[in-house]
């Protein structure tokens, strides 16, 4: 049973792909753009892929269907563009799957068992503390402390995991082995600290992170957490008009800019950074002076010196 | 406290992150190289999202970190490549799970919990046929309705999905969204089948796929079930020699493709697709006809040409 090519052509001589994607193309830029839209997040990784999903364009045939039955059954309402791209993100998840697993063969291929755990207590640490900060979305008592376990959880957890498998590999005893587990802890939390000032200093990496979005979101960064618990009552009420309120407007965010600095809420945050970059070149102290210690002592200090 | 910049340079003027990139280079060469190998994966997202955590470049602290510090301790073994490796692909789960999130938010504010029902119930059946999947790697007792099984789950269901979801947005009612539901799910087998095909004909797509993958990875496709099956005892031997074998070389994939064709295990999985493409079109068969239809139609036939 062969197919003939010529069934799959229509009047035009149009292939069947070449028709699909003019049928759905109006459609699939609504969804393109939504796709762009909801990746814009401050992980670098998320907007990337999500262009890349984007770009792939004609290998894209499951969002496509979602259109194209969408259309075919008359009536469609708009939501067919969230659940075409709800399809897309869905079989990202998988990659990630994939990833992972990849991740553990590669670490069991060297037959180390403890740089093994120290890879999956990361892993697990990491999902704790995403559901910890879920929990904290948007709660006005949100604490200094509460921001510190979601970061040291989030972010500095797998720097802190990054440097204890690489000193395992570089042959490391107890005590260079904590050293360096300490430093990446340490850096991890200064590189966050200063990622969070950044997202109200208006300096917009170049990987889709935008002015403001924290805020917009929700998230309880400690500028946000140290603004609102020096703020007096006419304040506190400008910056949780804003918290939270995806549509709030940049004149808003100017604002709570504003008071926070009125605060000193955002160099407060970045003295915070400093603290954490002394702790990491202290941790580093113990083990013998080498060029390569002299770099990621210095590494420290040039991540912090972004927030300037 | 003002980080002083000249605090960050060495003798020659160079900056912390140009030093670390520079000590680091050599080592990063050799993460790049096997991120691009264990990401060779027929998903197309895989290889596509691995170069972009090469191209990354600059960014990647954390794969620097764990390279910089096995060279700090001073014995590096060369398990820093694969930490270093691990390290990014962990963090690619977390691009993952945050656009899983995205997914179901794009879901709720439809507001519609059919569509969202659709959704969940496959991301569970797409689990489950990879658990299912690895269950049967390499196990040379595999049957066709294994198979049938696992590719129903991890690619068919996603399409099955896709179609539904459109139609519920399209304002079907239930026979419509019954007979896009049966379009996706056959569209899905059949995309699939030819998919593993493909992977024996030594087509091998743009996306980074190899010629013979799936059986260096033990995967028990059709092609490889149905030769199995009819083989004789030598020919079982060479088969089984090559199954699961990273190492397998392009001259035992050969010996098992001219198995795999004097029993005609590639022709007959394709006409199992070709069955599938009219199983497709049948269950458009009950909608009006339509420009749409017909693409829909169509397009299930021009995935299978790509066989040819």
């Amino acid at each position: 049973m062969v197919v003939s090519a010529a069934a799959a052509k229509d009047e035009a001589g149009l292939g069947a792909l070449d028709r699909l994607l003019a049928a759905t193309a109006a459609e699939m830029e609504k969804v393109n753009a939504l796709i762009l839209k909801r990746a814009d997040s401050h992980v670098e990784m998320v907007p990337e892929l999500a262009r890349y999903l984007i770009e792939a364009g004609g290998k894209r045939l499951r969002p496509m269907l979602t259109v194209a039955a969408a259309l075919l059954c008359g009536r469609p309402d708009g939501a067919q563009t969230n659940y075409a791209a709800a399809v897309e993100f869905q079989a990202s998840v998988l990659v990630g799957d994939y990833l992972l697993g990849q991740a553990f063969l590669m670490m069991v291929e060297t037959g180390k068992l403890d740089a093994l755990g120290v890879l999956a207590k990361a892993a697990t640490i990491i999902a704790e503390g995403e559901v910890f900060q879920l929990s904290k979305a948007g709660d006005v008592t949100a604490t200094p402390a509460d921001y510190d376990q979601v970061i040291r959880a989030k972010t500095a957890t797998l720097f802190q995991a990054a440097a204890e498998v690489g000193a395992i590999a570089g042959g490391a005893d107890a005590a260079a082995r904590d050293a360096l587990r300490d430093y990446g802890m340490e850096l991890g939390l200064a590189f966050q600290l200063v990622d969070d000032v950044l997202d109200y200093r208006g300096e917009s990496g170049a990987m889709g992170k935008n002015t403001g979005d924290d805020l917009r979101e929700g998230k309880m960064t400690l500028p946000v957490i140290l603004a609102l618990a020096d703020a007096n009552p006419a304040e506190r009420d400008i910056i949780t008009a804003s918290l939270g309120k995806p549509d709030a407007t940049d004149a808003a965010l100017a604002q709570v800019v504003a008071i926070m600095n009125r605060h000193d809420a955002l160099t407060r945050t970045v003295e915070q950074a400093h603290e954490h970059v002394r702790k990491a070149r202290e941790a580093l102290a113990p083990l013998p002076p080498s060029g390569m210690r002299t770099i990621l002592s210095d590494i420290a200090e040039f991540y912090v010196s972004r927030a300037y």
